[in-house]
């Protein structure tokens, strides 16, 4: 026999989600079913709710539920610097640091030929963009010490070289606080020495 | 700045699904926010549809989208012979190895004290009202080899015990096909001495 229909589509549905597989499809439509109609319905109008009202930042290409976001439009906030990230995820783990009071600026990916992802498959132009027209003075890249994201760093640091009076930087590469040292890779390992600063 | 209201509001609803941690809530809220409205439209709607089609058969308490389940009403399946499953991935399991003709009994848990569920917690009342109204004559109870499943095994097949002309049988338990032997552990090692089959 095969399985009901309105249950087929439902597991295909959370399949095409990131990180979600097919038995955990099914082990979510179980629960959908096992759960009371107001909970479910809960789940289905926030994703309905989250489509309508939140869209990407006209400046930033953060979330906002406005042609500019919160931190864009807060004159508290440090035109000056921009912080350049991959994703929301990761301006969500800068942002919740407190330790960066400037703007940001996501690129929704990182340069990657294996997997196709050019250059201006990334909101790279808009950087520039905003460089030339919103006087920005310091550009810290904070994409992920990985393949793409370093190749994205190094794209960047190279297309700014050539612009007069703006710092670019990088965010720092080591062991991570807490890290012991002897179960660091020696990629790491090496980068912290490499990185040393004077005491 | 905290994260805008849709936004954590869906975080919130996918962190109630089993096994959707609070990273992994996030990450799928904004894979929704990235995929285009059709697509995630297409997963709000889906939960609706399996809430509104979707419900328990009245007879083995699997899913139905009649009174009655597929299975319970082919006149093809040997009626004689009931399966008893944990919950309805359990039935979907035994379903899958084509190997069972029978029907089906969820019973939609296990007998577990430690968490709080006794035997009227589950649907054994209405596995002894079938197995005296259907002529039933082979229960196979097909609970996992867990504390609970066994446990729901034991006080099944002492209900049952007493009532003449069924018999209750229990699933093998042994080394998995497969397996190698010296990675299997000493419990279920010792049950396959235990349950060894003459040649």
């Amino acid at each position: 026999m095969k399985q009901l229909q309105a249950i087929q589509r439902l597991v295909g549905e959370f399949a095409k989600l990131p990180s979600i597989g097919r038995k955990t499809a099914q082990r979510l439509t179980y629960h959908i079913i096992d759960t009371p109609s107001s909970e479910a319905m809960q789940l289905a109008e926030a994703i309905v709710e989250a489509k309508r009202r939140v869209r990407y930042c006209d400046k930033c290409y953060g979330l906002s539920e406005a042609e500019l976001c919160e931190i864009c439009s807060d004159p508290q906030r440090d035109g000056s610097k921009v912080c350049v990230v991959e994703n929301v995820r990761d301006y969500w783990a800068v942002e919740n640091t407190g330790s960066f009071r400037g703007l940001y600026h996501v690129l929704h990916g990182a340069i990657s030929p294996i997997d196709g992802i050019g250059a201006d498959d990334i909101k790279l132009r808009e950087l520039l963009q905003r460089i030339s027209s919103e006087g920005i003075k310091e550009v810290i890249i904070a994409t992920s010490p990985t393949v793409p994201g370093e190749a994205t760093a190094l794209y960047i640091s190279k297309l700014l070289k050539n612009i007069p009076d703006v710092e670019v930087s990088r965010i720092a590469k080591g062991i991570p606080i807490g890290g012991e040292l002897e179960y660091a890779d020696e990629v790491t390992l090496a980068r912290a020495i490499e990185g040393r600063n004077r005491l």
